[in-house]
């Protein structure tokens, strides 16, 4: 038990610094490792294991959605980027840029794709001739860069793995309605998936993407009280076309702009699942996104037969994804280490189980301990995932609505802000001027305004204008 | 019919110019597009399935070898790159250079990786520390860049997707077992999904990759005659551990080095299936392959019933990969469109058909015209695509046995390289001396030394000297 103490240990508790708590589990859960290579990481089996759990389960929604996947360059010639002005605004200041080619100095220099709006344009622009070609309904997954002066594993690094879809329409109308269909694939994904509840809604001016009409958001509320952006769907309307020039001949042989969405979903979801369910003890991976759901740990597993049960018993959950422990480490240490990659299920199996017909199952998420007959098992697993993907859900529901609140004016504002935590429902007047002398005196940013919106009063929390909007503000990562 | 013609004749025949038909087949069945981005181009949605099918069936085959996926940085700072002596001078002069980092220079400049060997050793070297660490069995499917001069679609450009195992072993024996185990799932999956015949063999030292012991390598033959290099296995043995001092303790507490091996497959795999199967009418996918193995084309589809037996049918064929083409073009257009996109059966359905409980399923590889009764159409339909697996394989192998020759002597070398097209088995004493004189005379390099080795006689076919050796020499890509 000294060891199992010891991993446990390595661990600072979530309560004492949340930081260094969320730096430990990145490290002792191995879901990455640092690199000579300041500001990215190494995405180690454990981490990108999820990452492909999530692109699976993403990527299948997205093709229901009759998207396409396409793969573009990743360099972007400086000229393109500077094609839409508040775009080249946005991103120039934090893009990596290449200007040598082997031996030789490029005539002009290229830039690593920080996001490929311009891209896509430079695509489009060729490809789309007759309305008989739209919609086009793209998505690339791959790995872009942003030259950020602070990094933290999965939350901020200089490179992240992502996808990028990039459609483009005939009418505003749909663009809009692709817009708010991908937030919705990306909002259901977090909720049924990742057992993460979020806040729809839409960014203010100043919070929008560089060159968009319009940024939808999903917003997530990590334990900690501060707020995850978890997803974000942009309408570009015919910014980006007018730009770039791609047209189109109408039913009606007139020469139309098109309408252009983009929408994205990061690694940054390991961050988010790491700070909504994570303990003391490490990860706890909800059960739908869990790469092993069930870990078979064989106990006093030299005796004769209780490896041959183990194996047997993975054979009989096949259906769910299971492993065994063989190793050789001892039973604590096992125990310890599945808790710390926060694997849903434990089944320890020894001698004495064996004889009595039966398992031990153990929840990660609450750690109770149920007796299971061998005979039943694989459908009681089965519940048990379930309940668990439901419990997890249901309680990282109730922290967000615990750490929720109404500020009806500033002292409000300002004594939730100094002395709780989490989301605050507030109106607002709609000023980029108000909404940045709030982030001043707070550090509290606009999340987005709900498409849920409440009746909580009529005057702006912080200038007292007539406003018009309920906005949840929050302290984000 | 005009237009079926028109598609037609918009590709050059492949007698006539193979290169200009090649270009023409990746433009006409959708494939890619070209770029603003010198040597880049885009993977269209057409071109991007095949990847993704390639992807799911290899990822699949390395799992079950124990292979788990990861991801490392983009980046190699120029201090890592030039850790081993024959890798950097292999690479340096090939790849592209980051020198700022949004508006500052850095302060050491930063390769976009042209292959990860340097990343994964710094990496292992923290990872591995005693015996219990090991294997480690890694793979990382990305994109790397080459700053090639001259580029062509898929078979050579400034940056392609790959996947790149790299392995670390305690022993010799175990890294050459896995460099040799990594070859065959190549050489299995390129004859039984993609239906090309390889050799498996041994590269030259000067072919060999830089830094490795030894390179293995599966050779395929195109349509005109020449050879493509279509995956390689490297075993390094513990040149790259000592450049980067990766050690471990033994069991019986020695620090030893490690032994390591790399092994990669990439996007040319797709350039490798358009020129071994490919015909006058565009691409000819093998049926495994195929992201689309059936289209169903609806005859007058506006007649009464014909759309909703299509769909009907769908429905009975849906344990395949199946669409309906349902768009408003003509059926002759519909018909040479699908040709020229490779899709292994078509199935064609119109009012008489329905009449008669029949289709017409036609086959895209040879144009065999088969009427089937709708009863049994779900079986014929499995039997076909099994069918035109088989015989793509074999239609593939023969035509490389006809063109792979046997010289005695440089009389009869040259005869066939003037005369003749293909693989010259011959051999080789072993000095690369000679290699690079027969190259310099023929534009032929060796592009294996096979497995198999045959007893064609024993002195050198240029020099004349003593020779052990059976090569396989070959004009190549």
């Amino acid at each position: 038990m000294a060891k199992e103490k010891k991993m446990v240990e390595q661990i600072t508790s979530m309560e004492e610094d949340f930081a260094q708590w969320y730096t430990d589990v990145v490290i002792k859960a191995d879901l990455i490792d640092y690199t000579s290579v300041k500001g990215c990481m190494v995405i180690k089996p454990a981490g990108y294991a999820i990452w492909e759990r999530i692109q699976q389960e993403l990527d299948r929604r997205f093709k229901e959605t009759g998207v396409e996947n396409v793969y573009l360059p990743m360099f972007i010639p400086e000229s393109l980027l500077q094609k839409e002005k508040d775009h080249v605004e946005g991103f120039a200041p934090e893009v990596a840029w290449v200007t040598y080619g082997g031996l030789n100095p490029l005539q002009e220099r290229l830039c690593v794709r920080p996001t490929s709006e311009t891209l896509f344009c430079d695509f489009y622009k060729n490809e789309v001739e007759s309305y008989r070609d739209l919609p086009k309904v793209y998505n690339q997954w791959c790995s872009v860069v942003r030259w950020e002066k602070e990094t933290r594993p999965f939350l901020r690094s200089r490179e992240f793995l992502w996808q990028e879809g990039h459609t483009v329409h005939a009418t505003a109308e749909e663009a809009e309605e692709r817009t708010i269909q991908m937030l919705n694939v990306y909002a259901d994904f977090c909720e049924q998936v990742l057992a993460i509840p979020v806040i729809k809604g839409q960014k203010s001016e100043k919070e929008k993407f560089a060159g968009a009409e319009a940024t939808y958001t999903i917003e997530a509320l990590m334990h900690d009280g501060k707020a995850l952006q978890s997803g974000t769907s942009h309408n570009f309307g015919d910014g980006f076309a007018k730009a770039f020039g791609i047209q189109y001949t109408s039913k009606d042989n007139k020469l139309e702009y098109v309408h252009q969405t983009s929408w994205g979903m990061t690694t940054r979801l390991i961050g988010a699942i790491i700070m909504v369910h994570g303990d003391d003890s490490g990860l706890v991976l909800p059960p739908r996104i869990a790469p092993t759901q069930v870990m078979i740990v064989p106990v006093m597993q030299k005796k004769e037969g209780v490896l041959e049960k183990a194996a047997e018993l993975k054979e009989k959950l096949s259906e769910y994804r299971v492993k065994i422990d063989d190793s050789d480490k001892n039973p604590g240490w096992k125990f310890a280490e599945q808790e710390m990659r926060g694997i849903p299920l434990r089944v320890e199996i020894g001698p004495r189980d064996i004889e009595a017909n039966k398992a031990l199952v153990v929840r990660r998420d609450t750690g109770e301990k149920i007796e299971v007959s061998l005979d039943e098992i694989d459908t009681k697993v089965g519940e048990l995932l379930e309940t668990i993907q439901k419990d997890m859900y249901d309680k990282a529901l109730k922290h967000r609505e615990e750490n929720t609140h109404v500020a009806h004016n500033w002292d409000e504002f300002t004594d939730i802000i100094n002395n709780k935590q989490g989301f605050i429902k507030a109106m607002w007047c709609g000023e980029t001027e108000c909404e940045e002398a709030i982030k001043e005196e707070t550090t509290a940013t606009t999340r987005c305004m709900p498409f849920v919106q409440e009746n909580i009063g009529d005057v702006c929390v912080h200038c007292g204008k007539p406003a018009h909007k309920m906005m949840y503000f929050g302290k984000a990562y």
